[in-house]
């Protein structure tokens, strides 16, 4: 699996496939940075009167939902809508899932537009999984992914979605298989929307569109690794934010089989 | 009060509070990577639908009205007067106050629900004191901070709050007791926002809960020194703003009590 | 030519001029930074209530339509329309034009208030000077800048603005002269927003207000240059984005006399 990651990653560097995001303010100049760093190109337009003419033309759609409004929530419904309707690959990053019944429905419509992945602290999944008020501290996550993994697994199922969880541990659960990822750092908790980030890189690989659950892993894969590589040459979350842009950029196959450290697990 | 200020870094850090920010969108990246660095948790909120549930769950709320429009001026209201109601620390950064009648008005609503801290610069300071159309050229302080002093001291007296000015030297006037800090660089006016990271800053130290004046005062005291130290292996404002993050994410008690320069001073 | 834009650079580090931006929620962080360590001051300010009090007291107005929606638009409008009125300097981005009939109707209402300047990438001003669906890829442009060069010519006759194209090379064109601007690099196409960038920085030459064509091309000669030597010595474009604000801030007539790199050519 990890040579099918590097040469993923190697596709998108020459498809550079256009992703649209409606995503939240905290972090749409690092997504857009992390996008292009990475080899994609990304679109930010959230305005009703033209979501659609955006999705139609990308290759994907990203959807997060951390500084939600009411006008931002019919903006992602319809793009979200749409997107299912013509066949479009889309990501769901259910930032804060949980903490309001507001933002508990806006969830439950998005749902229902059957997202191709989810992207979630494992708060966030579990609140998903629940519907249930959460004991989610805020936007950060209380829970351990290993706990949320339960929760993903029924979230897969229900959601027909492939689920990610990130944390110490990142999983990804699709439906036959599931991975988990043991890289990252327990620096990367301390820069603003990294878990945005990986939303937005996993959005750029399943631009590809022919499986979904691979390039969910390259998504999850290629975010945490970079994160871990940048994180080593930094001595706080300010370099870390800088020296994960120019990871990304320069991140070569022969880092992927080096350090990726993946282990699939028996559902 | 340099010790004191040491400890109640420590403190935040082991307590992790939870910051509710409702803030502009030029700085809501810096801001909460800034509180991150430091040690504390950013949650950012703005929909009338929610704002209540997460002043509630939060440990300290940031209104910070620098790109106002209608909506977000009457989510920082709603905020500002759970906040009030419910006994929630809070402080408010005016950014631009006294440029326009509409800014005007709702800072006189945002004064109705008794900030435990207002921090601004001097221009911001004097105009919020005044309430007449000040010489303030935009956000950026036209006069020096001593000059507001007076103004500051006055701003106490009628909103009952602890208030902090940014500039040269800062200040942090309290009922009893004010305090002048001798720390920061000039290249901090260079980088934008962080008069509004100070803001956040000390919105996570007043989360503690029991003495506002020394809160906002160890507030002040860490980003300033923080950029002080940073600015010192800065060769321009874009290392000054990664350094920031690495020297707040690193600062330690001995760095505090070696170069905090604070003077107590009577009224 | 390059002693003028030198010259232009020392007035404008001098006179400190005060630029009123309503921009895109994913630059405006990076404008704000470009601009202050340029040495001009930003304002972010976008309220209906109040941007012609702002447009009045500042010295030069852009608008930058990437994240449009209807409330953003009619702000716009009304600033680009109150700044024609009194005379006010103002900058067009038209990012993004052509995707769709919304931001084509708000971009004619635009172009009525007769910008100053306008700035894109070769896509966008191409659909400007058509009006037709362009070929653009979301905001990235797929056409290169020499292509869009009759574009521009004509651009430049029906709307009486400088027209500055970006893209490997540059264009500024006047109604009489046109220049072509021969620095930049690659990886400035791997950090979000750095056309926006550009645009921030022609609305603080634009302030002085004496000579358009010449206040056009500093500013992208002055941002072009800048991202060139940045990429200097950058590993990847997180490297590139926070050496580009140490490069602005540091830039000296030396550098720009050594290194510039234009052309004059006859239309």
């Amino acid at each position: 699996m990890v040579k099918q990651i590097a040469e993923r990653l190697q596709h998108l560097r020459e498809q550079r496939p256009l992703v649209h995001n409606i995503t939240n303010f905290v972090v749409m100049n690092n997504t857009a940075n992390a996008l292009l760093a990475l080899g994609a190109s990304p679109v930010m337009v959230h305005s009703p009167r033209e979501v659609k003419e955006v999705v139609a033309m990308s290759n994907a759609l990203l959807i997060n939902i951390g500084t939600l409004s009411e006008e931002w929530a019919s903006s992602m419904c319809a793009a979200a809508e749409y997107a299912h309707r013509i066949g479009r690959p889309w990501i769901l990053d259910p930032v804060g899932a949980g903490i309001s019944a507001f933002r508990n429905e806006v969830l439950q419509e998005l749902l229902r537009y059957r997202p191709t992945v989810i992207r979630g602290n494992a708060s966030e999944i579990i609140a998903l999984s629940d519907f249930a008020l959460s004991g989610g501290k805020g936007v950060d996550s209380t829970a351990g992914s290993a706990q949320a993994s339960a929760s993903g697994h029924q979230l897969q199922k229900t959601s027909g979605a492939q689920v990610c969880i990130s944390g110490e541990v990142d999983y990804v659960i699709g439906e036959q298989r599931s991975v988990s990822i043991h890289n990252g750092s327990p620096m990367m908790t301390k820069v603003t929307g990294l878990g945005c980030t990986s939303s937005a890189i996993i959005a750029a690989f399943i631009a590809q569109g022919d499986d979904p659950f691979l390039e969910a892993l390259a998504g999850v894969s290629v975010c945490s690794l970079a994160g871990e590589l940048a994180a080593r040459q930094s001595s706080g979350p300010g370099s870390l934010q800088k020296n994960l842009y120019d990871t990304l950029y320069n991140l070569s196959e022969v880092e992927i089989s080096t350090h990726l450290n993946i282990k699939e697990y028996v559902h």
